[in-house]
This record gives structure tokens, sequence and C-alpha cells, in this order.
């Protein structure tokens, strides 16, 4: 046991690594208990030894002190092979010959519910083994395979038997095979050598504390190794293993446990301890000396330190569920990312603030949807669209897709329009768009149709161009006699990003869109643009080169004004160049007025 | 029991309203159990009574069927008044009375824990009366009504005894009376009558299964009632009455249930059953016909079903902490809201990517603390300045407070300045500024004083002015002798939002903010603007009037310009006036497009 508090603070790798670090080491001056020894290759144990391990769901392991020293799982293999045999032969069966019940009475008893004739739960030796003999495989060797390779996949390595502890085990194991003849009796169990065998050697299996650490990770992380990316275990069998584990897993302790600590937990003879915090880390803990019930004195030392120190008690006070709005704006300060004319501005200006953006984090669990449908319900007076956008959600079940999709039913009821965005899930029975910007623009597109009926074939002539407004017609006249009309069908290119600049566009018909083509990854769409929009004007003022790459989306027509054409006409018009700078700065001002509204309704 | 779907439904307050009428619904045809008899009292309930009740974090109620049909509280008083004991006395002095350890008995066995003397836990009736002997109060009426306040506070109103079932209970009551004796036998209890004569009273508790619910939901919220607002009790105290619920809440089915429902939960004897999800919601239901085990049967069936339906088990699949790291930019796509001179711009845009922004949201316990604590260390290279901006977080416990105050310090050692937005938190010892804007001010302060040296004294003159970049020295010298300097002191105001623009200033040196003044509320900053900056040049275009009120921070020298003496020079240097608006497209171009790079920042 050497923990080198400085060295670990130079490897910097975060500050909780110290903490371990420092916890390692604050209780290796603890020596109470006694390693066991009424299994002979127990008793080698160095009373020394000393590991502390903690694993998180993102994978990172802070261990310090004995943290690679390998023992024997013990009883910390009964919640995973309760795990297999749930996996193998589901809850129902598992159920019908291992109950689930708490008894205040010590390990190895050999005790059975008289009612149902099922051992009270697989913490104890009674019902672990019985748990064992549920394991499916054609023979013995292949069900010894399916358990170690079962954990292995919990460990993230592969995991082997220490034999001479086995055989200790098993020319010892007089009162498990006590326990497993009075189990057949009960004809909970079929062969009671084959079955002793497997569970002598399922305890027999070699880990080190920084493995248990990763094992109950996988717990906490809903079955999947967090280091390895492998699914050990299904999601409602992890509920079911660390059920038992909450309230069985510390034997006539777990009450206490569970109080003080707060984290399903299982220890094993050898020394080990794993804690599970679901959904944030798993612990390992490794000291041989126990205390009187059989858990490592420094294993329960260091698992109430940590809880109590990080409040990691499931329990724990400020456990409250996030409100699942993590921001809201409406299409009044936010507009779809497509150009508009002046005409559809002003119905968008008087009429964006129906249509209500919900941004939605975290989990998408009971409680925040619940809370959602409620919000949204309540604010709806006035709404005619409602766009929920799931960017930011890190999931979302299928309770709470059911949830959503009666919100949209209700929401329809009272005329309101709901669309979801960014999350493509067969469970959810609503309107789907692709992003918040396609699902803003179908709204907008909606109050536009109904504001100025159908929208097909709009079209935007010059001297409606606010670029050009308040040009005298004379004046006007020859701008249009020098533009050069142009007409794309979908897909056609007007210009890419990096071109000299020598014309600027006016969008008659149609729409386009300006896309950055970055040389890894897909295109990015910047903007649509449809009639009455101005493109390259921004050149005007400098020269350069273009932006981004546009392209049509749908049939257009481009009316195109070279530079050199306004310059010339300017030189003979002089009020022209000052009317369009003066248009241009309005122009600029308008859109930078409503991207610092946009950039506050983001902020909000 | 008359459960109405459509009137719920028509009422519409959510979709969730329908589930849980739908529920009480079905199984309202649920008829197994007996009322029961032991008092006689409780054998005049009405089978056929049936309510159920769902009462979230946020406050809101969910009711269906007899929801408001009075019953007596019985054993759910049991959790209660535990809180209130360990509120009285400490959880230390509890905890030598009365034991957190299941038995696998039922409620009302006469057992005790040999080795410590007290009852296995405070759940069976044993250790209840060793309890409620622990309730502070200088006389029984003053405990009594300690008692029933404090179960008022978590149910929201006043709660009154039943007299009759309280006399029932006092003259059927000898197994209590036998356990009181074979308490105080043991040292546990004082007086056996008083203390008896609180715990049929406590038991004699008149509730709705509404109440229930929000009693239910007060633990469910951290001890505080969601309805009124009111802390019933402390948060570590709430954490000990859960722990106990979900070990022996439910009795010799504590085990299956907490597996199966996985709730910390109690029942009592009337009918009644509580159950808590931590941190979304209370459950209640009402029904008196019990099972063997002295549990309601549709009350377990109600709460297996919303288990079921909602995936509300505590070890629910999906339960994955979040990344608290809700966004991240760095200073070179968002600056602060203050203006710069040219010379200050191109250093933010050479080095403004050296300070990296964190905007982390959702509840900053152990787990996403620690990881965040990772992420930033992990994304230190090259990076100078670390703002945490806390604004979206909801709350951060001690130790997570001592884990960011470390990141601090090991991010220091490697060269980086950590700054806190959003947060005043004694326990958090990191420099902290009011919100991300002043963090990325004092950031690009300092990288401007290191790269520009000190910035007391900077004046930018009119010939340095971007707006009249380019402008000959002829032209450049009538502006300068058209111009009027004006002196301002901390707290002088320029002009007011809604006046008239007449003039264009130019800040030369000092500092001024731009505010929003509204009539309900603080005044909002909009922008803090140093030397070098324009002011009131969008009115150039249009006139129109002020937008801000503009106010001085510390003293400042202005030059104003006004647009009657720039219109005259312009009919004079016909250049002019297009070279004014080409500097003003340049400017608001360059705005925009900082603008836009904000908004894709902050949308990221």
């Amino acid at each position: 046991m050497a923990i080198d508090v400085e060295r670990v603070a130079a490897a910097g790798s975060s500050p909780f690594a110290l903490d371990v670090a420092e916890i390692a080491e604050r209780f290796a001056s603890l020596s109470d208990g006694a390693v066991a020894d009424y299994i002979p290759e127990l008793g080698k144990a160095d009373p020394d030894w000393f590991g502390v391990a903690v694993a998180t769901i993102d994978g990172a392991v802070h261990a310090a002190g004995d943290a690679e020293v390998p023992f024997t799982i013990q009883s910390i293999s009964k919640p995973f092979v309760y795990g297999l045999a749930l996996n193998d032969r589901g809850g129902e069966e598992v159920l019908r010959r291992v109950g689930t019940e708490p008894t205040g009475d010590a390990f190895n008893s050999i005790e059975i519910d008289e009612a149902t004739r099922r051992p009270f739960n697989p913490m104890v030796n009674a019902g672990a083994i019985v748990t064992a003999g549920m394991v499916t495989g054609a023979d013995p060797q292949r069900r010894l395979n399916r358990v170690t390779g079962f954990m292995s996949d919990f460990a993230g390595r592969d995991l082997d038997l220490d034999e001479e502890v086995f055989r200790s085990e098993r020319d010892t194991g007089d009162r498990n095979r006590a326990i497993a003849y009075f189990m057949r009796a009960h004809g909970m169990l079929d062969d009671v050598d084959d079955v002793l065998d497997l569970y002598f050697k399922q305890c027999s299996v070699l880990v080190t504390c920084r493995d248990l650490a990763v094992m109950a990770a996988t717990l906490a992380n809903g079955g999947v190794n967090p280091v390895t990316g492998v699914r050990a275990l299904a999601p409602e069998h992890v509920k079911s293993v660390l059920s038992v584990m909450a309230t069985c897993g510390m034997y006539d302790f777990a009450g206490e446990w569970l109080y003080s600590v707060g984290l399903p937990a299982k220890s094993g003879v050898a020394g080990g301890i794993i804690a599970v915090l679901p959904g944030q880390l798993g612990i390992g803990v490794f000291s041989p000396p126990l205390d009187d019930r059989g858990n490592s004195v420094r294993g329960i030392a260091v698992c109430q330190e940590l809880s109590r120190r990080f409040h990691l008690h499931q329990y724990r006070p400020g456990l409250i569920a996030m409100d699942a709005v993590v921001r809201r704006y409406t299409g009044g300060a936010v507009r779809a990312r497509r150009t508009r004319s002046a005409e559809e501005v002003a119905v968008l200006d008087r009429e964006g603030s129906r249509i209500a953006v919900y941004e939605i984090g975290g989990e998408l669990s009971f409680g925040p949807t619940e809370r959602l449908t409620r919000t949204v319900l309540g604010e709806l007076d006035g709404v005619g669209f409602v766009v929920l956008d799931f960017r930011r959600t890190s999931g979302i079940d299928d309770a709470s897709c059911g949830l959503v999709g009666r919100l949209a039913g209700m929401a329809a009821e009272r005329g309101a329009r709901v669309i979801v965005a960014h999350i493509a899930d067969d469970r959810l029975a609503v309107e789907a768009a692709t992003d918040a910007d396609e699902a803003l623009q179908r709204c907008e597109d909606q109050l536009l149709a109904e504001a100025l009926g159908p929208r097909d074939a709009v079209e935007v002539p010059l001297d409606r161009q606010p670029l050009l407004a308040g040009l005298d017609p004379a004046t006007l006249a020859k701008l249009e006699a020098a533009a050069v009309s142009q007409s794309l069908g979908p897909g056609d290119v007007l210009f890419r990003e990096g071109e000299d600049a020598r014309d600027i566009y006016f969008v008659r018909s149609g729409a386009l869109r300006a896309e950055l083509q970055p040389a890894d990854g897909p295109p990015r769409r910047l903007l649509t643009m449809g009639p009455g929009t101005v493109l390259g004007e921004i050149a005007l003022l400098d020269g350069g080169s273009r932006s981004a790459t546009v392209i049509a989306d749908e049939p257009s027509t481009v009316q195109a004004l070279s530079f050199e054409a306004i310059t010339a006409l300017g030189a003979a018009h002089p009020g022209l160049t000052v009317a369009l700078y003066r248009n241009l700065g309005r122009l600029l001002a308008w859109r930078l007025r409503r991207a610092t509204d946009q950039v506050r309704a983001l902020e909000r």
C-alpha cells in the first residue's frame, strides 16, 4: 500500500483523483477486523492490502492504493450471476425460484420462505446457489464459461479463476453443500454437485478493485460498460439486480447500510465491496479484514466517507428533477433561416409571436415530461404553433412519448399545431421536423398562407426590392435595362464560396440556399432566400470574394447587376450611389436589429 | 366512486390527468381483500371507496375517484412522526433507540434486536411507539399538537383527529400495550400511557388520499411542501425517512415492493398507501380492502400500474446523469457587450479563442460536477481563461463547490484563470462575476493589457474613428472643426431613450453604457462603449429617436457632430456623404457578421 498524493496530483487527472488518493491514505490506518479464514486459502491474504477505485458512467476510473491486486470476487459474484439468470430465464421464472425479501439473517443461514418454498433472496447463499442453477448452457464447462464471460463483460477484460481458492472452497464447503441439498429437498435445484461446482467457481473469479469499480459502474450505467461501451445486461434486469442489492446486498447490515450510505451494494468475504450510484458511478474497494457481519471494515468506512463527503446517498437532498424547458422563445424573436419579402416580413412581425418554441433538455422521464405537458397547455392562449425542440435531450422513454403525443392531441383540439424537432422516434406520434429551423419555417409558411393566400408563384420585381427603394423611375428603368435575367433549376449553382464577387443578384422568384461546404463533413445550410432577397450586396462595399455557395432549391429566377454597371450608372446619376448605400445601410441595420433580438432570445 | 373520464378530459388539465382517471376507473373492479376490522371503527369503512391522487414537485395534483373522502392515516403516520423525532432529537439519539433494519416479520411482531435492545425499525409498531415517545413538548397536549401540526405542514392544511377511531384504537390496543411495556422493560420508553395515547392519536389523524399525495410529494421535494412552499422537514432527515420507508415501509412485503414498484412507500390499515419518487412526485391511494399482509389491494395495484406504465421505479433504465455542460463557446465567437477600438478588436480576434466559456446546466451533484472538472482540465491546452456560467443550474452542493474550487486551483497551476458567473456562493472559493458578460469583459481586459500594455488612458481621436476612415485630410479637418467636445463624469447622461436624434457622437476616451430603463424592473445594460466607438450612427440613415439611454460609466470625453453640420459639409464635399455611408455599411456588415457568429455559437 503506497499512495503518493503528490504523484497523483502531478498526474493532474482531476480534483476528485486527489480525493480518492487522500481517502485511501486516511483509512489505511484503520486496523479493525480480521481476515476471513474459514476457507484456508483466504486466510493467506495480507491484511494491509487496500485499494479504492471509483468509475464514472462516462468511463473515467480514479484508483488509489492496491487497485491492481487480484483477489477472489466471492459473494460479489451473486448480483452478477443473478443478472445472468434473469437474462437466461426471464424475471418471472427466476422469481418463482428465488424471492426478493430481506431476511435480517446472516448470509449463510439455512432458511426458506415456507409459504413459497423459495430461498428469501439471491444474496444469501441459499438463493445464490439456486440462482447459479438457473444459468443455461449445454454442459458444466459451457455454463462456467458463460458465467465468467458475463462477468468479464462487466469488468471490460477477461477474468480468470483462482484454482487454489476454488479447491479450498470446494473442500471446505459443507455448509453450502447442506444448503444445496436442503434446496433440492424443496425442489428448487436439480444437480447438487454441478451447481455447487459452478457456485464455488463463480466465487473464485479473480478481480481487482478497479475491476469492481467498472463492474459497478456498468450497473450504474444501465448495463452498458462505460469503458468498453459493451452492453452487459438489459436495462430491465439491471433494475432488478439493483433492487435486490439495495434491500439484501449487505445481509443483516442492509437496512443500516442503505440508511447511512444509501447505495445498492454487495460485499465479498475476500474483502471486496461494490456500491452503485445509479446514473453516476460505481465504487470498488478491497481490504481483507472483515467485521462481525462479514463486510470489509475499510470498505465500509471508505463507502461511508465517499457517500458522506460527496452526497452520494440515493435519497440525497437536492435531488429535484429539472424543468425540461431549457429555453423558450417565440417566432416573433427568432425567425426561420429564410429571407422573406417585405410583405411577408410584415405578416411575421405581426403574427410571429403565435409560434411558441420550447427547447427541451435533459432526460425525458415521467416527471419532467409531465410537467412539460402542463407548461405547454398552460401557455397555449393566443398560440397557434408549438415547436418542441428536443436537441438538448439525452433520451425519452415510451411513457413520455405517449404523454407528448397526447399533449399534441389536446393542443390540436385547442387549435394549435405541435411539431417536434430534432427527434426521430416511431414511438412519438407527432408531426416531426429535422430541426427547429425547419419546424419554424413550416409554421411561418402556414401563417403566410393564411394571411396572404397561396404562396406558389410569388414574384418580386426590381422596383419592389428594398435595396432599390426610393430611386426615381428613370434611374430604376436604367438599372432594369442593365440587369441580366438568369433562370436556375433545382441544384443549379449560382456562385461558389471563394469566387470573386462581380455581381449583385436580386431574387425574383423561387428559392435558393446559401451553404458552406466544409472539406470534412456535409454541407451546412446557412439561409434560404426567397423572392425579394438581394444576394452578394455586401461586396458592393468592398468587393472581395463570395463567403458561401448559393444553390437553387427550386426553379428560380434572379436578376444580376454587375458592379461595373452600377459604377457606370452611379457616375452618370450621382444620387444613385448615395441612395444605394443608404438603402444598404438600412437593410444591414434592420438585419443587425433582428440578429441582436435573436441573440437576446437565445441568451435568455 | 364515480370517475367521469370525459369530464376530466374536458377540464383538460393535462394528458396525465386522464391517465390517473383511467387507472382509477380500471382498478375499481378489483374486489379482492377485506376491510380491517380488528379495530371496530375501521370495519365500518365502505369497501367501494377508492381514490387515487398524484402530486408533483411543482405543485400539480391529479386526483380521481374518492379523493376527498377522509379516513384515518394509521401506520402512514409512522414515517412522519419518525421525521418529527429526527427533527426533535437529531439522527444520533434516534438511532440509539430505534434501528433501521428490515425484519421480514409482520408489523405487529413483538421483537427486538437483542444485541442493541432497539426495536428493529420505526415502521413496525414497536419502533413507532418508541419513536412517538421521542417527540418533544412540555405536556401531552402540546406533543399531540406538534404531531398534528407537523403532519399538517406536509398536507398543506390543518388535519383533525377522528375521536371515534381513537377511542376504538385505545380500547382495543392491548397488543400495542404489550409492545409498549416490552419496550419499557428494555429501557426504551418512559411513560407507557402517555406515549400510547399519542401513538393512537397519531394513527387517528384524518386525511384524504389527496392529502397523502401532497404529503408524499413533500418528501419527494426534499421536505418542502410543493403546494404551499412551506418547509416541513430538513433535507437530511427526509433522506433518513425515505431510507426506512424503502427497506421497511411495506413490512414483510418491502423487498418485493421495492423490486416491483421501486418506490419508498408506507401503507396504513385503513386502506391508505403513499409512495414517493424522490425529485419527482408523491402518490396517495385510498381503498379499504386489505391483503393478507395488511396492505390495500387496490393501492398496491395502482402503484404497480403507475410505476410500470410511467417507469417510476427508482432504478428505472435511462437514469443517466446529464452532462453538466449545456453549451460551450469561446471568446473568439462571443464578445463581451463592450465596444472596442479597431486595435483592440484585432487583439481579441487573434486571442479571443483563449477564453473558454462553459454554460453549465442542471443540478450540480457529484456526478455532473466531477465530469465537468475533467472536461475543463481535458480541454485546457491553449486556454488562458475559463468562464463557468452557472446561469442554468438549479443548485450546487458543498462537495461540488469543493470540486470546482480545486478545479480552479489546478487550472491556475497550468496558467489559466477561472471565473464563475451567475453564482454567489460563499462555499465557492473562486473568482466570481455577476454574469458571463462581466466575466468575459475581465478576460478580454487582461488579454488587451497583456497585448497592448496598461489601458488606463486610451484616447481615440477622430482620424482613427472607423466611420471616418479614408476621408481626405482637408475634409477630416473640416469635420474636426465642426465637432463639439463634451466631458462627462460618472453617471452623467449623454442622451435618453426616446429623445430626437440630432447628433452623432464619437467616444474619444472613457466608457459609457447604453441601457434600457423599463417602467417595471431595474435598468438593463445593453452595451458598454469605449474609445473609438460611434454612437447614434444609425440615425444618420433615417433620423428618428434614440433607442436607449447612454450614461457615462467613468470620466469620458465624446465629440458630437450634428446631422445638420454633416449635411452642410456633404453639400460642399460630395465625396463625404458617399464615404460616410460606405463606412457605415462596412461597420454594420462587420457587426452583423459578429452577431451572426454569436447566434451560431449560442445555437450550438
